[in-house]
């Protein structure tokens, strides 16, 4: 063999060597742990094991054979965790918790995993590059139920429940769904479309029972059949399926925390108890064909309890790539960060704040370095930006921090803060988002915000940019978001809900309005379809440059209009506006652009587009 | 107040305040912790604390307020119990854990436990004077199953199953049960009559569905109707139920273990996966007003999975009082000790033995101090009596025990020992013996036995007296029995089972018979009521003194008499025997006594009562 061969071959030879090497010594299956797929014995133990075991390997790939695994509270770890957005309850059940590992693949090969009582599926704590990959998520007994509507009077409406996914019991004349260890009483309901699988139009958080029906009497006809007594102000239609609400928000489907360079790939999270990947101080998320729907293997009509995808206060690079999301009981996707009150300037250089929404409290908001954006709390200018020197928490809902800088003295109490440093960049592509509760995506972060080749049925808004120091805590304001290329259906808009002032709807909370001091900074929505079947297609509000340019707009006639809003664009308190090289097909309602707060110099308004403006 | 005065009211004053105050301070309510009765939630955790603060207490009450408790597997206590006549598992899940307590009374005050999974409701572990009083035991999805015969042709029978309480797959063709945490294939039915809710007359272990069916094949017709196709050797009848078996014998439903005057009242065991009450190494039990009986509030057929009140190997007094017995799938009482053989005698002074049956093995067999009986193997004569100097275990199959006087050298291998002192006094009285499988009353004392004023509706044997070292090594010879003023009425030996050989039956499994050498003691049989319909009313074998007396024999021509032997009373190698004072009433069927291997010499036997002597 000739040298030069020689150099050539031994690099190869070393890579089949090392992988056959990794491949037989890294790679574990939860079989060989003596876990009998189908059983319907409880995984948790099992997977408490394997997970110890990956912790000795350097590349571990933990296998799932194909199959269905229970997981039960037993041997469940149980974890003390402040989850965004998200009930405060003592301690969250993770029965399987990847907690400090490393270069780890949790490979389900397509297994089902099937989850009882309350609990979180998954979680991933103070880990790095790690992926997640194969697993359906569901539960055999719900935590939401369905109902199909059997018959509809003036005093009440008749309902066909499966007593086997979701028993009951009649308690006080109350319906009361029991679980695996709980009792959960109805709330709400969502009234689906027997035939187009829609948001019934004009529901939503508009009630398809017509609001407060808490007075209502159950009685029972025979088990699987309840009669709701009730002068319903709003009745749903028979054969319509009602998404019966009911249960707490209190664990995500998947939550990852302090957590770097995660991916998840072929995942079906078809029930949780809360959000349902809730990502939240960690740093490069990929979710790549995870699919938030109903489980197609069953007759069901609802997703999970809450949110899709959920991050909250991360960084780094986000990507959401061929993902769909369907029939969820709120927002499919959600980034944002949590901004803070500022309570007390106890000494120099150190400022007292508090978490404001109960939901969101406890986290370690800022770490040695961040910088902060010091917001005044009624124009949400920013009045200087600060880095930290040290964070101090004094209980769930208060923390002292520190700057290495002096505080500017116009920062009062009441004024807010953001954190800067955990803001991430965003891509969401090529993905679905059917008709679910709510809103399509929200974003506020000051990252840079790709939306691009996506189709939106959102019964709300398909997109909202909202950031608020005031109601939510949501910050932030955003800084540079292009969205083009997607399809934008006619279902979008089709009910009410907050904010949700257009299919693109920009709405910040900025309790004094000033064009001057816009709050967001630069929005491109470009090349985009929209097919409305009502006026508003676009509200923005607060942002410093606008363009809505190259889109089409095809009116549908398939709903009836409904919306207050009788304007196609409107601009609130806007600066630097542009809106060019868009076509209109169809009896488009409006074809004008509303001012409102908003100088109309300075505007660019190509002419041939035939939108004219309304001040 | 004069000092007389004082003194008699002193006392008084005192009792007066030390029941206040001991009452008050040892009363502890489940709810005091904060469980709320009926919300579902698994009451485990709570009992753990609850059973914690009662080891601070003198006299405890732990009281459960009416309502409903559920317990699930998480939080209870795992502990490697070597169970009698029960599947050998490596942990037993013990929901509510009385461990190293003292006076201790559990008062549910009719409140519901309702159990999840495979666990062992209560278990009493080392304590003294424990009263458990007023719960309903049951589970939610049982785990036995029962099914209503729909439609039966010759090829193949429908079942229509309550998927609700019975949730079930279709496996490979097999009808599989589906529980909380368990999958269990059914592999036996018992057939009960929908009117009398009787086990149908010559069903029992004669296989209601004519023996081996194990080559079935289940379809579903609908989810709840379960074809069973296969040719059954005999049919069910439509409209009767059958009790689906499946699962196996893993926890008891009490376990009381190395434990001192436990009392049991007023306690409702609807359901269990082994031995409803299961007492092994104790002393001094109390069982009164307690129930084995299908819960009464739900359409059920069965009652617990095996036994109900399983008495092995204790000693002191054992009471059942006022107590029933409806469904269960074997015996209602069961009291004996257990049997080992001599594998070898390595030392002088010292045995090698083993526990001989599989689900019989671990136990700490003898103390220091016992009497030990050594038994001839083949005539099951006492060789002698020994007393134990040490007991140690080898493994869960073997131990050494050391004597304190030499061993008769007639001992050999093979031989076996039984444990004199763990006897207790049994007295069984005013209780009911439903239809349940297989026999009413076992058993196999030394200890004084009186059983009087019951009512037995058994399917097989009312009363057996066994005792083997061959097949059950279930010990141990009686001495002094006496059954009185009980009515064993017509459903009594409708179905065969082992050893059930009349009404009451005396087979004490010994190779070489000899009357001259009987095993059992002296059994008096005083002033019953008997309404056999068949021929058999007593077999008697190797019964040093037997006495049938008073007795009040009335034909019942409610079933057809099937039973091989035909005569109505049997002595087998018993040695002195009196047969007088009885009265026939009615066709009654043999009127005889057979005697074999029994010295009709010595025999009294009155005249006037019509009994022919067959020989």
């Amino acid at each position: 063999m000739t040298s030069t061969l020689y150099k050539k071959i031994l690099p190869l030879l070393i890579s089949v060597v090392s992988t056959l090497h990794s491949g037989a010594q890294d790679t574990l299956r939860l079989t060989d742990l003596g876990y009998i797929p189908g059983s319907r014995a409880n995984a948790t133990g099992f997977v408490n094991k394997a997970l110890a075991r990956c912790k000795t390997m350097a590349h571990p790939v933990l296998v799932f054979p194909k199959g269905r695994y229970d997981f039960w509270p037993q041997y469940a770890a149980e974890k003390m965790y402040y989850e965004s957005n998200t009930d405060v309850i003592p301690l969250r059940r993770c029965p399987i918790l990847i907690e400090g590992q490393q270069n780890l693949t949790l490979d389900a090969q397509g297994a089902d995993f099937v989850y009882h009582d309350r609990m979180q599926p998954i979680t991933i704590d103070g880990s790095k590059d790690i992926t997640i990959r194969g697993a359906n998520i569901d539960w055999d007994i719900p935590l939401t139920a369905q109902a199909e509507v059997m018959a509809v009077t003036e005093d009440h409406i008749d309902l066909a429940i499966d007593t086997r996914e979701s028993p009951y019991i009649i308690e006080q004349g109350k319906l009361v769904f029991v679980g695996e260890g709980w009792k959960s009483a109805w709330w709400d309901a969502m009234e689906f479309d027997r035939n187009t699988r829609l948001v019934v139009p004009r529901t939503g958080d508009a009630s398809c029972l017509g609001g407060d029906f808490s007075g209502y009497k159950a009685e029972e006809l025979k088990y699987g059949t309840v009669r709701i007594v009730f002068p319903f102000k709003r009745r749903p239609a028979v054969g319509n399926m009602l998404v019966m609400r009911h249960s707490a928000r209190d664990h995500a489907g998947v939550f990852v925390v302090n957590s770097k360079n995660i991916t998840f790939d072929h995942l079906n999270i078809y029930q949780t108890g809360g959000l349902g990947i809730l990502s939240q101080y960690s740093e490069n998320l990929t979710f790549r064909n995870v699919q938030c729907v109903p489980n197609p293997a069953k007759n069901r009509w609802f997703c999970g309890h809450d949110d899709g995808l959920h991050v909250s206060n991360c960084k780094g690079k986000i990507e959401v790539d061929a993902c769909k999301f369907q029939a969820l009981m709120d927002d499919p996707i959600n980034v944002h960060g949590t901004s803070v009150q500022v309570i007390d300037k106890p000494r120099p250089g150190i400022l007292l704040c508090k978490f404001m929404h109960p939901q969101s409290v406890g986290f370690n908001w800022a770490q040695y370095g961040d910088t902060i954006r010091f917001i005044e709390n009624e124009t949400m200018t920013t009045i200087a930006k600060g880095t930290v020197r040290s964070f101090r928490p004094i209980d769930a809902e208060h923390f002292e921090i520190a700057f290495r800088d002096s505080i500017p003295a116009a920062l009062q109490k009441g004024d807010a803060l953001e954190n800067l440093t955990w803001a991430p960049e965003v891509w969401i592509h090529d993905s679905w988002f059917g008709s679910n509760r709510a809103r399509g995506i929200l974003v506020s972060t000051p990252g840079k915000t790709v939306i691009e080749r996506n189709v939106f049925e959102s019964s709300g808004s398909a997109i909202l940019i909202a950031g608020d120091a005031n109601e939510w805590f949501e910050s932030g304001a955003v800084t540079d978001v292009l969205i083009r290329d997607n399809d934008f259906r006619d279902p979008c808009m089709t009910s009410p809900y907050q904010f949700s002032e257009g299919i693109i709807s920009i709405y910040p909370e900025v309790p004094k309005l000033d064009h001057k001091t816009p709050f967001h900074g630069r929005i491109v929505i470009d090349h985009n379809q929209f097919h409305p079947y009502d006026y508003p297609v676009l509200y923005a509000k607060s942002v410093a440059d606008i363009s809505f340019t190259n889109n089409t707009i095809t009116r549908s006639e398939r709903f009836e209009p409904f919306h207050a809003r009788k304007n196609m664009l409107t601009f609130e308190a806007c600066l630097g506006t542009t809106i060019s090289g868009n076509k209109m097909v169809g009896n488009v309602l409006g074809r004008d652009v509303k001012l409102i707060g908003t100088p109309v110099k300075g505007m660019v308004l190509e002419k041939r587009q035939g939108i004219r403006v309304v001040e």
